[in-house]
C-alpha cells in the first residue's frame, strides 16, 4: 500500500484521484471474484465495502456459522452435553455476530436495496432470538419444548453473502422443480397403479412374508414397499413370497423394475440433467454480464480521450497502478506478461474491449518462482559441478529413477499387505523409509528446493509430508514398543494409513490415470459446492430425526450385559431385522449418528425406524429419498458427467490461447521445467522464463466460476453484449431468500 | 407386380431395361432400410437377394433362431425335460437353416466377399455341430459332458444380416471399452488400496460379523466385500461392527463411499456416455454415407439426360415406376406429395440432389385413410342428422365429455381398491363396464368407424380392446362363479389386471404427462434394441452359471416337509442369511430361474451362491455386475438421455419441414382431424385431405436408426458428402463378428 501512496502523491496528490482508484480496484476485484454486491459508490462506502470484504471479516462469518451449527454436537440430544445456559450464550454470540455483519452490510449497499433484500436473514436472525427465548423460558419452568429454529441454521450457511456457490445450486435445483415434478407425479402414478395391481393379484392368496405378516394386503403398505423396491433396498425380499408362489408372477416384478427403476430413474437423471443445465447457464451467462458491465464501469472511471478523434483508452501507468492495487503481490514479470497480452500493438494504452479482460486474465492462474542455483552449487561448486554429481543428478532426472521407485512401492505394497508382526517385515519397514528418504534427498539434491517445493508441485509435498510423518509415527512407535508401556494403537493405526496412502504415488506414473485423477481434482472445488448442499439437507432432516426419533433407539456397548440389548432397549423392535442384523447403533440419538445414519439411507433407504413410532414417520424416509437421492445426487451425477464432457471435449479459452501465442510471439525462455523423469506436474504446466523469474501458466480453471464459465463458453462467446447495459436481473445477485 | 410388368411391357418391351429397374429397387429399399450388402449385381443373384431380403425369410430366420435360444429350456438342467435326441434333432434342424440361410448368402454376395466376412457364423455352426457329435457320443457312453457351445447360441442373434442393430450396439461398446478399462482401473486401484487400509485398521482388533466370523481379516474377502459395496448391496452391514467399535471407523467408510460409490460410478456413467455417443455417431455417419452412395447408384441407373447442356434427370415417370416397385401398397395421393416435395419447380423430372432424399422421404411415415361418411348417415341420413343425434355428436366431442369420463375412471380406482367380495362392489363392475362400453359406442357414432380404428389411435385401440376383453372376462368369470364349480383363479387375475390397466387411460388427460409417455413410446423400439442386448448377455450368463450351479439349491414347495428345506436342501447354507431370507428360488436350476436371478443380481447384486461352491465363483458375480451394471446399464442411461434430450430440444429434420412446408403450399385442405376432446393423437399429427384421402403425417421418426439419425443431425446435416465416393469401411456393413 505505501507504494501505492507514494505514486499517488507524487502524480497526482489530489483526494479525488485516490477515491477513483479505490472504486475502480473494488470494480475489478468484485469482477475478479464474481461478487455482486451493488454497494453504495460513496467513498466512505467503498472505504467500508473494502473492508467488507476482507478475507478476515469473511472468514469470521465463516467460523462463527461453523461455530452455531457445531452447537448440535452439545445441545440435547448431545455428543457432548452442555447446560443450555452455555449453548445459550454461544449462540447469542453467533447471533449477534451475524447481526454486526448485517448492520456492516446495510451501511455499504444504498438504503432501499438492503430492506429489500437481505430480510431473510433478518428473518432468520430474529426468529433463532425468539425461539431461543421462548425454548429457554419453556425449559426453565419445566415445560416440554422444541428449538424448531435449529432447523433454519443451515440456512444461514446458504444466505450470507459468501455462500454465493451454494445460492446458485439451490436456486438452479428450485427452477428445475416444476419439470421435476412432472415426472415425479407420472412416476407416482406408475407406482399407485402398480400398487393397486398387487393389491388385487396378491391380496387374496394368503401369502406370508418370511417374518410370518400377510404379504401386500394393505394398499399402502405395498404402495412404500414398492416405493422402496425403486430404491432397490428391499430386492429381492419383497418379490420372494409371490415368486415362491408362481414363477408368473416375477413378470409383474421384472415390469415394475424395468419401468420404475430404471426407465423413470434415468428419466429424472435426464431432466435434471436438462434443466439445472439450463437454468446454471442462464445464470453463468447473467455472471459473465455483470462482470463486464463492472469491468466497464472501472474502466469509464480511468479512462481518457487521446489525441486525434480519440477513443477512451486506459494507459500502461494507471493500468500498472490498478492491477498493483488488486493483486499488490503481483510479480512484474506477470504484470508485464498481462500487459503485453493487452496491449498488442504496443501502444503503451488499452481501448475498453481489452480492459474488460483483465477480470479474466487475472483468473489465470500464474505462478512465479526465482529461477536460482542450487545452495549447494553456491556453497561447494566444484563438488556439485563433479562427473559423480552430475551423473547422480542425471540419474535422479531418468525415467529409469522413476521406474525403480514404482517397483519398490509394490514390493512395499506386498509388505504392507504381509503380518507386521513377524520381525523381517516390520525390520523392512525401516528399509522403505530409508530408501522413500533417500528418494527425496536425491530430488533435493538435483532441483533447487525452493523449485521443488514450489506450490503447485503437488506430488513432491504429498511424499515429504507422508514420508516424514510416518518416519516419526514409525520411530514414536518404536520407542513406546521398546519402553514396554505399549498401549497407543491410534500412533500404529496412523502409522498405517500413511503406509498405505504412500501407494497413491503409483497413480501419478501412468498417464492415463494421471489424465483422471487431474479431471477429478480439477472438478474438486465444486464437489465441494455439493458437499455444502449436502451437509445443509443433512442437518435439516437431522434435526427434524433427532426430534422424531431421539431415544427410541438404544446401542448398547458390545460387552454389555442388558437383556435390552437384543432389541436395541426398544420393546417394538423384538424379531425385527433391524435388530437382528445389530443396527442400533443407526439411530437419531445425537447429531454425528443422525449424519451417519442420513448417509447410509442417501446409499440403500432401509427404514427400520417406522417400527419404533407411528407408520406416518415413513413419510420422513420418502421425503429424504425424494431430496437427497432423486434430486442432489441426480444434480451431482449430471454436474460431474458435463464436467467431464468439458475436461475431455474442450478447447482452451480464446483468452488462454491468446496468453499462450503471447508466451511464444515474445521469443520467452521457455524452459521444459520438468523436475523429475516423468513429468510431475499436476496439470500440464507452461513455464517460461521472463526476467530471471520462472513462471509457471496453468492451462484450466481453477475456481468453480472458471469451470462453470468454460462449460457454457462456446455458447457465451458468440453473444453479442450490450456492455453498457445494467444487468437484466439485480436481484439475482444479492443475498435473496427465496431460493429455497 | 403386375401393373409394372404391364408398364414395361408397353413402353419398354427389352429385359434389360426391367432388371435396370429390379437394381435401382433393390438399392433404393436397401438405402431405405439401411441394408448394407454388398450383393453382386448380376441379374439372377439381384432376383436371389430381393428373395434374401424377403419378410418371410428374415421372419423364417428369427422362428429358428428363437427356436434354438429356446432349447435351453428343454434341455439339461430343463423346466421341461425332454430326452437329448429330442433335443439334438430340433437343434440339428435349427443349424442345417442356418447354413441354407448362408449359402443363399453365399450365392447373393461376390464369392471373395463371402469368405472375408460370415466366416464367423460358419464356425459357430460348425462349432455347435461338433460339440453336438461329442456330447451326444460322450452322454451315449456315459461320460460327464458340458455343452459348451450352448454359450455361442445368443451370437447367432448377432451375426445374422438381420442383427444389425445389435451388432451396432456391440461394437459400439467394443470401442468403448478401452475408456472405460482406464477408468475401470483406476477404480479397482482405489479399492484394492481402501482394502490394504481396512485390513491394517480392522484386522487386527478382533472385530465379529453378525453371523460370528473375524472382520476384515482375510484381504481377498476384503477386496470383495468392499466390491460389494460399491453395488449398495451390503449397506450399511458392511461397516456395522466397526461403527459399532468406534465412531471415527465411520470416516473410512464414509471416504470409500463419496469416492468409490458415487464419484467412480458417475465416472463411469460419463465415460461411456461421452464414447458410446461418440462411436455411435461415427455409425451413423456412415449410415447415412452409405444410404447416399446407393441412392446415387440408383439414380445412375435410371438417369437421362436431358436437353440443352444436359445434367442428368430422372423423369416423373420413371420415378413413379420405381416408387411403385419399393413401395407396392402406396397411395397416389401419398406418392404425388412426396414427388411435389422433391420436384419443387413442378419441371415434371428431378436431379440427383432431390433423388438421394428419397430414402429419407419414404422413411417419414404418412398414413392413409379414406375420407368418407359414416355409415349410419349413409343408411339413416334422417337420423343421423337429427338435430338430437347433432348433439350427442357434438358432446362426445367436447372437454367435459373427457372430463366426466375421468372422473368415472377415478371413482372406479376407489371401487377397484375396496373388497371384491362386497356384492355392491362387484356389481358397480357391470355399472362401470357398461359405462366404458356406452363411451366407445358413443365415439363409434361421432366418429366413421375405419377413422375411429386407424391404425395410429393408439388409445382408441386399447381402450376398445381392454373393455371388451374385460367385458368378457367378466361375464365367463361370474357365469363359472354361478355354475359353482369355481375354480377359475386365473380368468380373475386377467380381469383384475385389465381393470387396474384401464385407469392408465388418465394419464393421457394431462397434457404433459403425454408429452413423458410420447418420449418413452418414441425411445420403445431402441429400448428394445437395448433388450436384445440383455438377452444376449444373460443368456451367456445364465448358461454359464447353470454349468457352475446347477443343483447346488434346492427350492421346496412351501408345504413340503422335508428338513432340508431350512437351508435350500444344501448342509453348506445351513445358518446363512440365504437361507434364512427363503431364497432357495433364486437358483440356476433351469434357465428361467437363471434369468430371475440374473435380473436380481442387476438390481441389487445378492451373492450367496458362493457359499455353495468354491469362493473363486465370485469372479462371476463380478464379472456379471462389471458387464451388466457399468457397461451395459450406463449405455442404457446414456442412451435415454441422450434421446431425452433430443426430443426434448430438437427440431424438426430438413427434409420433414420441406414436406410440412409443401403441405401448406400446395394449399391442401388441411383439417383439424381430431377425432375427440383432448387431442388423442399418439404423435402431434398433422392430417390433411389429398384427392379424398385423409393423410396423417407423424412428425418424428418411427425406427431406430431415425432416432439415431436425428441424434447427429445438427453435426451430420452440415457435413460436405462427397456422393460418388464409395463409403469407407466397406467391412463396417457386413456381418462382421469381430464385434465382441
Amino acid at each position: 500500500v505505501s507504494t501505492y501512496q507514494c505514486a499517488a502523491k507524487s502524480k497526482h496528490p489530489n483526494r479525488k484521484y485516490v477515491q477513483k482508484f479505490d472504486l475502480a480496484t473494488v470494480y475489478v476485484s468484485d469482477a475478479q471474484y464474481n461478487r455482486n454486491i451493488f454497494f453504495d459508490t460513496s467513498p466512505q462506502a467503498v472505504r467500508l465495502y473494502l473492508l467488507y470484504n476482507h478475507w478476515f471479516m469473511q472468514m469470521l462469518v465463516y467460523v462463527f456459522i461453523i461455530i452455531n451449527l457445531a452447537l448440535a454436537l452439545f445441545e440435547d440430544p448431545a455428543v457432548v452435553p452442555l447446560p443450555i445456559w452455555a449453548t445459550s450464550t454461544i449462540e447469542i454470540i453467533c447471533l449477534s455476530a451475524f447481526t454486526v455483519r448485517m448492520v456492516h452490510y446495510a451501511k455499504v449497499i444504498p438504503r432501499d436495496k438492503f430492506w429489500k433484500d437481505p430480510k431473510n436473514i433478518c428473518i432468520i436472525v430474529i426468529l433463532s432470538f425468539i425461539d431461543l427465548t421462548i425454548y429457554g423460558a419453556l425449559k426453565a419452568t419445566g415445560y416440554f419444548a422444541i428449538r424448531w429454529s435449529r432447523v433454519l441454521r443451515p440456512l444461514l450457511l446458504v444466505n450470507v453473502t459468501e455462500g454465493r456457490q451454494l445460492r446458485r445450486a439451490f436456486r438452479s435445483i428450485r427452477n428445475a422443480l416444476p419439470q421435476i415434478s412432472y415426472v415425479f407425479f407420472l412416476f407416482m402414478f406408475s407406482v399407485l397403479v402398480f400398487s393397486l395391481m398387487a393389491l388385487k393379484l396378491f391380496g387374496k392368496r394368503g401369502l406370508l412374508t418370511i417374518d410370518g405378516s400377510p404379504y401386500f394386503t394393505n394398499y399402502l403398505d405395498i404402495v412404500f414397499d414398492l416405493y422402496v423396491l425403486v430404491t432397490t433396498a428391499n430386492s429381492p425380499d419383497v418379490m420372494m413370497p409371490a415368486y415362491n408362489y408362481s414363477v408368473f408372477f416375477t413378470v409383474f416384478f421384472i415390469l415394475y423394475i424395468v419401468i420404475n427403476t430404471y426407465t423413470f430413474m434415468s428419466f429424472f437423471l435426464a431432466v435434471v440433467y436438462n434443466n439445472y443445465k439450463k437454468y446454471l447457464k442462464e445464470e453463468v451467462r447473467q455472471l459473465v454480464k455483470a462482470r463486464r458491465f463492472k469491468m466497464c464501469r472501472a474502466f469509464s472511471l480511468l479512462q481518457e480521450t487521446r489525441g486525434e478523434g480519440g477513443e477512451p483508452v486506459v494507459t500502461q501507468a494507471k493500468w500498472n497502478h490498478l492491477v498493483k492495487l488488486v493483486k499488490p503481490n503481483i510479480s512484474i514479470a506477470h504484470r508485464e506478461l498481462l500487459w503485453s497480452v493487452l496491449d498488442d500493438q504496443n501502444k503503451g494504452h488499452i481501448g475498453k474491449i481489452a480492459f474488460v479482460q483483465l477480470a479474466d486474465l487475472l483468473s489465470i492462474q500464474v505462478i512465479t518462482v526465482k529461477s536460482q542455483p542450487h545452495p549447494i552449487q553456491i556453497c561447494f561448486p566444484s563438488v556439485y559441478n563433479s562427473s559423480v554429481s552430475r551423473f547422480i543428478r542425471y540419474m535422479v532426472r531418468t525415467r529409469v529413477f522413476v521406474y525403480v521407485y514404482d517397483l519398490i512401492i509394490l514390493v512395499n505394497a506386498v509388505f504392507i499387505g504381509l503380518d507386521e508382526e513377524n520381525p523381517v517385515v516390520s525390520n523392512a519397514e525401516w528399509g522403505f523409509l530409508a530408501l522413500y528418504m533417500l528418494e527425496i534427498i536425491l530430488k533435493l539434491y538435483a532441483t533447487e528446493p525452493r523449485a521443488f517445493f514450489a506450490r503447485h508441485h503437488f506430488w513432491n509435498w504429498f511424499d515429504t509430508i507422508i514420508i516424514v510423518s510416518a518416519l516419526f509415527g514409525t520411530i514414536i512407535n518404536s520407542a513406546l514398543k521398546h519402553s514396554g508401556g505399549y498401549t497407543s494403537r491410534q500412533i500404529l493405526d496412523i502409522v498405517f494409513i500413511l503406509r498405505v496412502v504412500r501407494l497413491i504415488r503409483l497413480v501419478d506414473s501412468i498417464k492415463r490415470f494421471r489424465a483422471i485423477i487431474n479431471t477429478l481434482i480439477k472438478i474438486g472445488p465444486t464437489i465441494l459446492t455439493f458437499g455444502q448442499l449436502i451437509v445443509v439437507v443433512y442437518y435439516i432432516f437431522a434435526m427434524v430425526g433427532m426430534e422424531l426419533f431421539k431415544g427410541k433407539v438404544q446401542f448398547f456397548e458390545p460387552n454389555s450385559t442388558s437383556p435390552d440389548q437384543e432389541y436395541c432397549g426398544n420393546p417394538l423392535l423384538k424379531g425385527t431385522t433391524f435388530a437382528k442384523l445389530n443396527y442400533c447403533k443407526n439411530n437419531f440419538n445425537n447429531v454425528v449418528s443422525s449424519f451417519i445414519v442420513l448417509l447410509e439411507l442417501t446409499v440403500v433407504n432401509q427404514c427400520g425406524f417406522t417400527a419404533v413410532t407411528h407408520v406416518s414417520a415413513r413419510i420422513f424416509f420418502v421425503l429424504f429419498h425424494i431430496v437427497v437421492v432423486i434430486i442432489i445426487i441426480n444434480i451431482f451425477v449430471a454436474f460431474i458427467l458435463e464436467a467431464f464432457l468439458v475436461e475431455y471435449t474442450f478447447d482452451k479459452s480464446d483468452l488462454q490461447t491468446s496468453l499462450e501465442k503471447k508466451i511464444e510471439e515474445l521469443e520467452l525462455n521457455v524452459q521444459q521445467y520438468v523436475p523429475f523423469g516423468p513429468p510431475i506436474k499436476l496439470f500440464s504446466i507452461a513455464s517460461f522464463l521472463i526476467k530471471g523469474l520462472l513462471l509457471f501458466y496453468f492451462p484450466g480453471s481453477r475456481t468453480v466460476d472458471g469451470l462453470l464459465q468454460r462449460m457454457f463458453e462456446t455458447d457465451l462467446r458468440h453473444e453479442d453484449f450490450n456492455e453498457e447495459e445494467e444487468p437484466e436481473n439485480i436481484n439475482f445477485s444479492n443475498p435473496v431468500f427465496d431460493s429455497v
